[in-house]
């Protein structure tokens, strides 16, 4: 078993199960970029090994339909033609992502319901329903000579979920009740560090009636387009009292779309309305459903703060729900969205009121409960940065797990199961594919340090023409981007001209002719003279035309 | 009384008090820049409307020694000559500030103890004793003809402080109880989203003995470096443990030293260490102070994080203790830290851990309390971004004061009090000015935007060529920087250049040499180009040189 992803940092998660000469593929998902991959778009496994072995792969299970799980599979699946296994709602929201790749038509989708197993080649998978923050996802449980491997990740335990699908404790049960026993259990660590119970999803509906019992005007709510039970229960409110409902965003539109198809979400039809057709009802008779719980800058929400949505203004009297916690890294963005909306008169209610939000993975009494019910051989936490998995394996000690048995996993290594012991047997070739714009891996190291320079300090070009004697025939003329006002700065510009011009007057008069000695003397004046004059480090590229 | 700073941000704290033809400072803060601020190293405070008005002012006043309060200090006096009033502490750590700057010796510090008054030209100022999370902090009580302004920012309240000295709940409470009344209260809603009382600064020192009792082998604790009390508490741990203390990190040198000077930090000269000489002594009888609490890159902690500290590395047994939350933005930084601390092996105890950090800022209860004991007639919410200020006004709505008497105030508001109302009576020029480097004030939006777009795609830059009649004698040539990697896009490139080879040959047979229409022909050219092929929008820079 390996990881190509998603052990060590949160997101692409993908593994890959190899008995024998067959190969199975888990969850293929993407990762978003940190702040210090700039420009990057989305950040893919490396599927180098993958592709390596192509023949040997039977197919692909899928836990759930959240793009950190699902997102990568149109960049695998151009190269690797095997059949999908999922859910019906898993999918289905994959179909509309390769639609856009242009990869349906190619691609065998086949619906497993949970609670069914499935044969991919020669591996038995069963499906097994778990509670998340999406709808039907399912933990695997994959039958292999040593016996069944667990994967159980994403999950939790809600013991009053929205369908009345309580997670199937009855099979976890029986599977660590078999006489053979589970080999191994991959399990969730995202909220390792939080203990007690992660709360149940009814929580939000509760607070969502208060909200609606208590507003008088538009009521606008921002949360993940993927969360349909969220969704479901905030049509249910919205029934109740007696308003219509609109969507704003693009995925909160397909992904209610493609879920009302399949029969996720029960929304009639005249309880919809267009965005368009919004300011035709009276405020109090509408609730407006929109993306942007993360204050991404181009989400419907974030536009409504900043004034410049279409169709939306926010007034006095807008009840503004976000109903999300903020992912790591965000808490900035969605702290300015809500003071914006704050600013223009709304009434936000957001995460520091409780009931607003519940997470959609297992606390440590759930993640202890997992471990008792499966009693697993080995353990390997999975889904969580390096804190979280080295937190979830002292959480598996303490249920007696002993700690031989326990395998903290870096990404790319071959871990191997024997009767005997876990252990890794080498490593394969694994990491982050960045893709920019239509690109897929043609940034790396090199170009993101540039990109770093020129955002620090811009840059300065410097132009000269020779002629083939070396005399300067036009310039040293001095370009900049991204440095300074040039208007207040002319002084300096000036300046530092004069320089080069002087450096490379010296260079004409002592015979120096190589252009990589001339760009070294431009660089090295420039350089001195910037950072003595305001100590900053533009990048500088000399230009050298000869005619 | 005018913000320049420090309401609807965080930061950068700063207000001109006015009373006929005089003028007072209170505080002069930096921010430091948000993520979009590319390569901006600090933030200050527009002076413009001070500088204007130079003969007017009669002194500055501060509140604390945070950055954020008296960091703005050295761009001001450099153009502003006027007494500085503080407590020991605050101008102990702005004398360091100063020095730096070389402004040393042309300022007027004057050193004023708390519960003392003192005249700052028709100015009556009382320096009134509150905690924070920085010794010798104190509250302002400006004696206006209407009425003393109570200026509280930063303060929380704590009963059991490690220095023995309470606020002063007695002059609070005298002023809020005369005759006149106090007229307005400027209060910290930094915390107002916490309900209760923030803990007390003790609590952090009994979970630094639990520490100190349980670790075997190496302490490591970083902290705020100017939080002297919680310094003196590990301090008293490691002599209680019979440890020594060896400091890394300037600020954590720095401010120790001055604060051991000035008597705020008892610690006896043989408990510390030289960091070079750790080594020399017993694992187990070493704690190690360090800057590094925030994840900064260049920190101490980070450093070591990473292993590249030139004294210190990481091994399994050294327990490090982050004594700090992460400031909103740094959460990302912290946990990187935190995966790699683990990584090396190291026992890890952060803020998932109560006890480890208590906020220096006062919660609702506390809040509520300054309202109750000030009593004021108007009510001025700082502090805070807008949504703070807003609930802070909610909440001392609650305590009585009327919707009319309070106003949230924004940067350049010149709010005036009189017996009858509060109101703002225009606005003076402010905002932000960027320092980078040695510049103040040469970086702006266009700047700024040009490094965005530099930093997400990069930069294009096509070189040519041409005589006087426009022929072109040499290139178009293409450099890029931050754009691709030139390997792997060679195709790419080499077709760039033939279409811009193309386009110039058109404008040449059409005789255009226009050089504003030669320049756009490439532009417009290529970014279609590019765009088409990956998607992306590098920055495109034409050069034509003319021999």
């Amino acid at each position: 078993m390996t990881p190509l992803g998603g052990v060590g940092e949160i997101g692409k998660n993908m593994w890959v199960l190899e008995i024998g000469d067959e190969m199975l593929i888990i969850d293929s998902g993407v990762k978003f970029p940190e702040n210090d991959l700039l420009g990057i778009d989305l950040v893919i496994p490396d599927f180098d090994y993958v592709l390596k072995n192509k023949e040997k792969v039977n197919g692909i299970v899928l836990t759930h339909g959240h793009l950190d799980h699902i997102g990568g599979l149109p960049y695998l699946l151009k190269e690797l033609k095997v059949p999908v296994y999922g859910t019906k709602l898993t999918l289905g929201l994959l179909e509309g992502n390769l639609k856009e790749h242009n990869l349906l038509k190619d691609t065998r989708l086949k619906v497993v319901h949970s609670g069914k197993a499935v044969k991919v080649g020669n591996f038995t998978v069963d499906f097994i329903r778990v509670n998340h923050s999406i709808a039907d996802t399912c933990a695997l449980a994959i039958h292999t000579p040593l016996g069944p491997i667990v994967y159980a990740s994403d999950f939790k335990f809600d013991q009053t979920p929205i369908d009345g699908e309580v997670a199937d404790f009855h099979k976890l049960a029986e599977l660590g009740d078999s006489e053979q026993g589970v080999l191994a259990l991959f399990s969730d660590s995202t909220n390792v560090e939080r203990e007690g119970y992660t709360l149940s999803e009814k929580v939000v509906g509760e607070t969502v009636d208060e909200i609606f019992r208590d507003a008088r005007e538009r009521i606008i709510i921002a949360t993940f387009a993927s969360n349909i039970h969220r969704i479901q229960q905030i049509v249910d409110a919205a029934f109740k009292y007696n308003r219509k409902i609109a969507f704003t965003g693009r995925s909160m539109i397909n992904n209610v779309d493609i879920a009302r198809r399949l029969g996720y979400l029960q929304i009639p039809d005249d309880m919809i309305v267009d965005i368009r057709d919004c300011s035709s009802l009276p405020d109090s008779q509408i609730v407006l459903l929109t993306t942007g719980s993360q204050g991404e800058p181009y989400a419907a929400l974030t536009r409504m703060a900043r004034g410049d949505h279409y169709h939306i203004n926010i007034k006095e009297g807008d009840t503004v729900m976000i109903s999300a916690s903020a992912i790591p890294g965000n808490e900035k963005f969605v702290g300015q969205t809500i003071n914006k909306l704050y600013r223009r008169g709304a009434n936000v209610i957001y995460e520091d009121v409780s009931g607003v939000h519940v997470s959609g993975h297992a606390s440590q009494e759930e993640l202890k409960l997992m471990l008792n019910l499966v009693k697993p051989k080995y353990f390997v936490p999975t889904h969580g940065e390096y804190r979280h998995l080295y937190k979830h394996a002292a959480l598996a000690e303490k249920t007696g797990i002993s700690r031989d048995n326990i395998y903290i996993a870096e990404v790319g290594d071959k871990i191997k199961f024997t009767d005997e012991k876990i252990a890794k047997e080498g490593n394969i070739q694994s990491g982050d594919i960045l893709i920019d714009g239509l690109g897929i891996g043609d940034v790396g190291n090199i170009v993101l340090r540039d990109r770093k320079l020129l955002s620090e300090d811009g840059i300065i070009i410097v132009v000269v023409t020779i002629d083939k004697k070396g005399n300067i025939l036009v310039g040293p003329d001095i370009i900049t981007r991204g440095f300074v006002y040039i208007r207040e700065s002319e002084e300096l510009i000036e300046a530092a001209t004069k320089r080069v011009k002087d450096s490379l007057k010296e260079c004409e008069e002592s015979n120096i002719t190589e252009w990589s000695v001339l760009k070294n003397t431009i660089r090295n004046s420039l350089n001195n003279y910037i950072y003595q004059k305001i100590k900053r480090n533009p990048m500088i590229l000399p230009v050298i035309m000869e005619v």
